[in-house]
């Protein structure tokens, strides 16, 4: 394959600015990011070119209809320097999916994964390497042609950013069952990465904050009785001893994290399932004892473990076990990530 | 009251280059636009500038979670050059409204209806005289604070664009009754002028178009046994002599055009209804005979008829009337709107 992708270095490195050991999540952007045009038609060739600002008609349709489209991936560095991405051809597809979903034309794989491959050799320096660091990678899609008609846009930018990151919070949460709000539905737009799903999040979730829990568990709209998301992640329960999550929907997205911790359990021989799980029984579950755990689970937190939950002006402490299948699956997935582990799946690609 | 806008004038008009008597929908941008930044913790006083494009970071929250609202209105000049607006604050409730559900930091009153009126005064020649023609105002507040985190933005601009425009197509249209797309959930943002709701409608509504249709009317997401807006409108039903629509919900906009709508037919002494509209009611109605009239109401169009419909692979044709409630009610308030009649609700606004 052939290298189309036209690159304008920065004239200066801002990388001596930035104090690696304490690193935040996603605030610190790198040297360079990629930028690849849709107009007249078509996907122009991506350009990789220095960090900078993006100057927008006001009338540009991002600002008014939402029509925009986002991926969340990693790059690891391991002990020799070598860089590695985890299943990066399933957040292309996933994109792609989001894109036809949010009436984005869809991209070249060529051009998401030449660039994204050539933007990560460019800066690969901004790859930490300390324990629980990445480079998170943000590829996005917004709609860049104009006009008040709500009607899709006839120009769009993809974009891919790069921010230098910390381990994301690994403690554990307390979460709340939301029995009023829902973030997704039937027939809706929940299964793509579109922008509008997380703003639509954060009301609710600022009002379970100010209840004193971290994040929302979302359950169907229509009875609000089947847990579908914890946050912005997946969720896990494990009942007893098989570990259960939801079926993907049109309201749930197919996290790339989910999937792999269902075969790593497999290949683990914990058994699982995939199948609705009803609030009454988590909540049974958890009076009676046999709840040992859940979890959310993503790229940027990996897996979430979870204290406990409100539902019904009523709290549930989850136990503390030594042995969660939360920290098993953790460290087996970041193993294969971060290349300390043999990857029997194929999942690790090298850049 | 002291108006606190400050006003940059642009140096040089783009008025002449406008041709108002073929004007497009929403697509030419007057000479000035209000711009007002909400940083540390509060919003500041807004600025009217020169229309010029917007800076923003790769990483604002616009472009990646579809933090962002807006409203729609229209300001008309009447014979004698006078400026009106049409329930102007109700926009502005409205607007704070869905601000709140998409944790928008709400706008003061003051800043709206000052930066409104100044702007409209200042680019008051770029109202047009055409018949049906009017200033398309567009209001819209975006997250510009930056992270590539999911929670809300710590920084937002608020700001107002005008484009002078044309009447809207006022044809008839024929629409699709939707069986499995949706646009809003329960407990979700439906009733908010949210950018990523329309967003979603847009690959739905390129399906219905490529069925031969000009638009879909959204039904519950549940049952898809109710009909509940039509594309970015309010919709309305005659049976007989009586006129229905459906009641507001946390899944449908509250609509100015339609709550006027209801005033002005009870003032007419049309019999309505606010209540929930089945699909079948409609269905056997269109059969029997009963259904005289469909149409969609909103601020573009005022009143759009609907000439039939499709559902379940069969089409409905509906009579063509000579004295349509829709003509008259069109006509009413649009009399209303550029102050060719008696305003008996109060519902203009002298800018
Ligand atoms: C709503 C939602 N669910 C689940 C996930 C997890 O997906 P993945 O594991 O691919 O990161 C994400 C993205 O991180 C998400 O935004
Ligand atoms: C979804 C939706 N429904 C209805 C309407 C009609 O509202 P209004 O009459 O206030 O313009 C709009 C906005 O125009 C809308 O976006």
């Amino acid at each position: 394959m052939t290298n189309t992708v036209m690159v304008e270095k920065a004239k200066v490195s801002k990388i001596n600015e930035v104090d690696f050991d304490n690193l935040p999540f996603g605030s610190v952007y790198s040297d360079h990011m990629l930028v690849c045009d849709y107009k007249d038609g078509k996907w122009n060739a991506p350009k990789i070119m220095p960090y900078q600002p993006l100057t927008l008609d006001p009338s540009a349709k991002i600002f008014h209809y939402g029509q925009s489209i986002f991926e969340g991936m990693k790059a690891y560095k391991d002990d020799e320097g070598s860089i590695w991405l985890f299943r990066p051809l399933e957040n292309f597809k996933r994109l792609n999916k989001s894109a036809k979903r949010i009436a984005i034309p869809e991209l070249p794989e060529e051009y998401f994964m030449e660039g994204l491959t050539t933007l990560l050799q460019l800066d690969s320096d901004w790859i930490p390497q300390n324990p629980g660091s990445s480079l998170y990678v943000r590829p996005f899609i917004l709609a860049s042609g104009t006009g008040f008609h709500a009607s899709p846009a006839d120009e769009y930018k993809f974009i891919i950013a790069c921010a230098p990151s910390g381990a994301y919070f690994s403690g554990k949460v307390r979460v709340l069952i939301e029995e009023n709000y829902s973030r997704a539905a039937n027939g809706g737009v929940g299964y793509a990465k579109a922008g509008g799903n997380y703003a639509g999040q954060f009301y609710p979730t600022q009002l379970a904050i100010d209840k004193g829990y971290n994040q929302v568990i979302w359950t169907d709209d229509n009875t609000h009785e089947y847990i579908e998301e914890a946050g912005a992640m997946n969720i896990f329960v494990r009942i007893n001893d098989t570990l259960i999550t939801g079926p993907t929907s049109d309201r749930i997205l197919d996290g790339i994290t989910r999937k792999s911790i269902l075969d790593i359990a497999e290949d683990e021989g914990i058994a699982t399932e995939v199948r609705k799980i009803s609030v009454t029984e988590v909540v049974e579950a958890a009076k009676n004892g046999s709840l040992k755990e859940m979890f959310g689970a993503g790229t940027a937190a990996v897996v979430s473990p979870i204290a406990g939950f409100g539902y019904k002006e009523t709290d549930y402490d989850l136990p503390e076990l030594t042995n969660s299948y939360a920290s098993l699956l953790k460290k087996r997935i970041t193993d294969i990530q971060y290349n300390r582990a043999e990857d029997k799946f194929g999942w690790r690609y090298k850049v």
